[in-house]
């Protein structure tokens, strides 16, 4: 075990270094957090396709419980029950398009992750930075519980728990517990917990921040101890389910799933669950007595109880959704926590948009109406006022407004209208719009996947770590 | 499906080729055997072990089912249900004792398995080539349902259903169904079916063909059909206990195993099973309500059924044991078929060598009395007097005789020595004399493996065919 644990030191020295002008150490927040023997316990895993010719490469690190898909370099790294999808990475030749430039891919672009450790963390590769086409990096970084680094480069940077980076180059942050950020480029800054911040230079300027107080019911992090709140207790109340589907190594498919529809082997379906055409549901998502009308999908480590979604529904990276009936077209940003109660159902209609670490968390029945823009935390109808607009008033602004504890300036239509291309282009990556041939995506390039499945050393001084492995086609 | 069904054209073409002076043509032999179709169907694994430090490269080839352990390259080739031990190659350094030569080993050996397609068959590299000690080679050969290739490399060979190649480098040989080759090297020959043949040139040459007819009740093969008869019987009655084994990621130990045996996760044991101290269980091994004594070994693809062996009992690949009580130093030669009766027990003495390919199937009581060599074909009382002798008195051999259908020159004594001295090694390198410190042998070293498990592209053009996979330590 000697080899991993220094292994381990030295991640967590070289973040520290990394993070120095922000006078954040990481210690008190890994240290301790795995107890590297639980290292030793998970097979990790990764997907063979022909729409994705394999090439990974792992080489001293450990990779316990993890997923990978896509070209991938792994060094020197720990990555504990991650999922690593490079199902959208750039291909050579490809053109690029970043303002007036139309930039030519040079090579087949590669996830490398190195020196990192990364606990139970979505990277998902759909990056946008036009300064690293070719590579999606993740160095020297330390991301926790349910983390999503997606499409955002990373160098020096702790994540906390339940945060969600998008589309964003990091350099030397911190991004605090349950906080989501969208901002191009950002370096040496320390963000504070619960901040939702979407920012598109010279464009517009999103600003929330969840109230402390309220925030720590649902999420709460003491330095040296696990995670915990409700969405902690919320996933652990659920994580027996997926313990058959982990020990399997064939899985029937547990409810019937339409030729053009995907759903993924390691993910739980429970109760009476209704997969409709064109639908995709991820590994680790988790479904119980829901019904997922056509083109609707479901992404990792998302959870979808008692509900119905009528079709073309986003529900991003860690989202969940209970009690809760949700009309065509709404999206449901990463981490949100959507929550109705049985005899108090959350209903949501057509086209809303339900940003990123949303919480709606309500004891009386709810009612969203149409085409709505919900953000921040909601647990009754006073804090739906304050905390929703129409999206055609949204659009509207054309300076700055404050809305509640929201601040936005710059231009309302051209968030919405940003907001709108990227939910298209993620339905469509997902296979919503397939027509039986054309418009392919996840939904029917993901139903032949093979999974092949990997260990480290048993015992020996490199216990807990790896093999150096090499895939390509 | 295309360049799987390219490859097996291919192998078969180079293979016929090398066969063409001996009139030999493999197509009906193995057309239509295996249908592509199941060789998408199983995953293949492999073990990490800090003994045996990972060293794969597979290529361009089919591994449906098939285990590796030890340094070991598959390329252009088709595995199906194969088991591929490499965890007695010579190590780069090893001094390798050749009559009055002591060689040094000038590399880690290596399996390397080319254009080839194995069926079910066991490879073990316990080779004693002093031509190729840096490589064993399974190249342009073809080898059918449950042979071995035993310490025995191979170029331009077709072995036949249940046949054993031990000790032998062959070139461009034809061996039969069930017959079993020792011969140091061989070469442009066609062996036919139930041959026995033991030969160490200059010293002893030991002869025996099993009747044609008899034998065709245990294994019989027509062209283009699999393999038929009572050994093919005998396997696929009990072939359901291994799916479970196998479609479990996790298996939990279901008898007690002392702290220095081993119990491969991917043997099955039913009913109510002792396992001694020092044993070996390898994988695809079957124990039912047997007693394994201090020091036994039940090897690949063996079968100890409702029987009782004493201790430091070797039962080599392939055997099979029922209704029997086998005394102390016992040895059951590769791919025998012991049968007793309920009512019609066979009892084997101490420090009995029962030749490889043996078949004892008596409906009456049989006892073999200790310190015999026991060879052919036993179906009663009478068979047990043409087809076995006292050691000594075969010891005392000095140029020939002939036992029944036994024909033996040479001297006795050399025979029964190199026979001896071989079990002392496999006793004592599956850690029978394993003294609590010293003598460590595979019982101790295979407590601990993980097992990596990999499969092939489920659709597209390359389906069937594995990725390019290489593992280093």
């Amino acid at each position: 075990m000697k080899e991993i644990e220094r292994l381990y030191d030295r991640i967590i020295q070289r973040v520290n270094i990394d993070l120095r002008e922000l006078e954040f150490e990481v210690n008190p927040y890994v240290q301790e957090l795995i107890p590297l023997v639980q290292m030793v316990k998970f097979y990790a895993f990764y997907g063979i396709s022909p729409h994705l010719p394999p090439h990974f490469q792992f080489c001293n690190s450990n990779l316990a419980g993890s997923y990978f898909l896509g070209r991938c370099k792994v060094t020197d790294s720990l990555l504990y029950k991650s999922d690593i999808r490079g199902d959208e990475l750039k291909k050579k030749g490809d053109l690029f398009r970043y303002l007036d430039y139309d930039m030519q891919v040079g090579d087949d672009e590669e996830i490398e992750i190195r020196n990192s450790l990364l606990i139970k963390t979505l990277v998902h590769n759909y990056s946008h930075d036009p300064e690293t086409l070719e590579k999606f990096f993740i160095t020297d970084t330390i991301s926790m519980n349910y983390a999503n680094i997606h499409g955002s480069p990373s160098s020096g940077c702790f994540l906390g728990a339940f945060a969600t980076v998008d589309l964003t180059t990091m350099r030397n942050c911190v991004i605090g517990n349950f906080s989501y950020i969208q901002a191009s480029e950002i370096s040496h800054i320390n963000i504070e917990s619960g901040t939702i911040w979407i920012r598109n230079p010279g464009r517009f300027n999103f600003f929330y921040r969840h109230n402390p107080e309220k925030i720590n019911d649902y999420i709460y992090v003491t330095p040296g101890a696990a995670p915990q709140g409700l969405f902690v207790d919320f996933i652990e109340d659920r994580k027996e389910a997926f313990q058959r589907i982990f020990d399997s190594v064939h899985i029937e498919q547990p409810v019937p799933v339409p030729n053009n529809a995907s759903l993924d082997r390691f993910a739980v379906t429970k109760g009476q669950t209704h997969i409709g055409e064109n639908v995709l549901v991820a590994q680790r998502a988790f479904l119980q007595n829901s019904w997922l009308g056509q083109g609707a999908n479901a992404q990792e480590n998302c959870f979808i109880i008692n509900s119905r979604l009528e079709g073309c529904n986003v529900t991003a990276h860690g989202a969940k959704i209970c009690e809760a009936d949700l009309g065509r077209n709404v999206f449901v940003g990463f981490n949100s926590f959507l929550r109705g109660r049985p005899d108090a159902r959350l209903s949501i209609g057509d086209d809303t948009i339900v940003m990123p670490h949303t919480i709606i968390d309500s004891k009386e029945p709810l009612e969203i109406p149409p085409g709505r823009l919900v953000w921040g935390m909601i647990r009754d109808r006073a804090d739906l006022e304050t905390n929703s607009i129409a999206i055609d008033d949204f659009s509207a602004i054309d300076s700055s407004a404050s809305i509640g504890d929201l601040f936005f300036e710059g231009s309302g239509a051209q968030f919405i209208s940003a907001f709108k291309d990227r939910i298209r282009h993620i339905l469509q990556a997902n296979g919503a719009f397939f027509n039986g041939s054309e418009q392919k995506g996840h939904a029917q390039k993901n139903q032949h996947i093979s999974f092949n499945t990997i260990q480290p050393y048993p015992e020996g001084m490199k216990k807990g770590l790896f093999p150096t492995i090499l895939i390509e086609p």
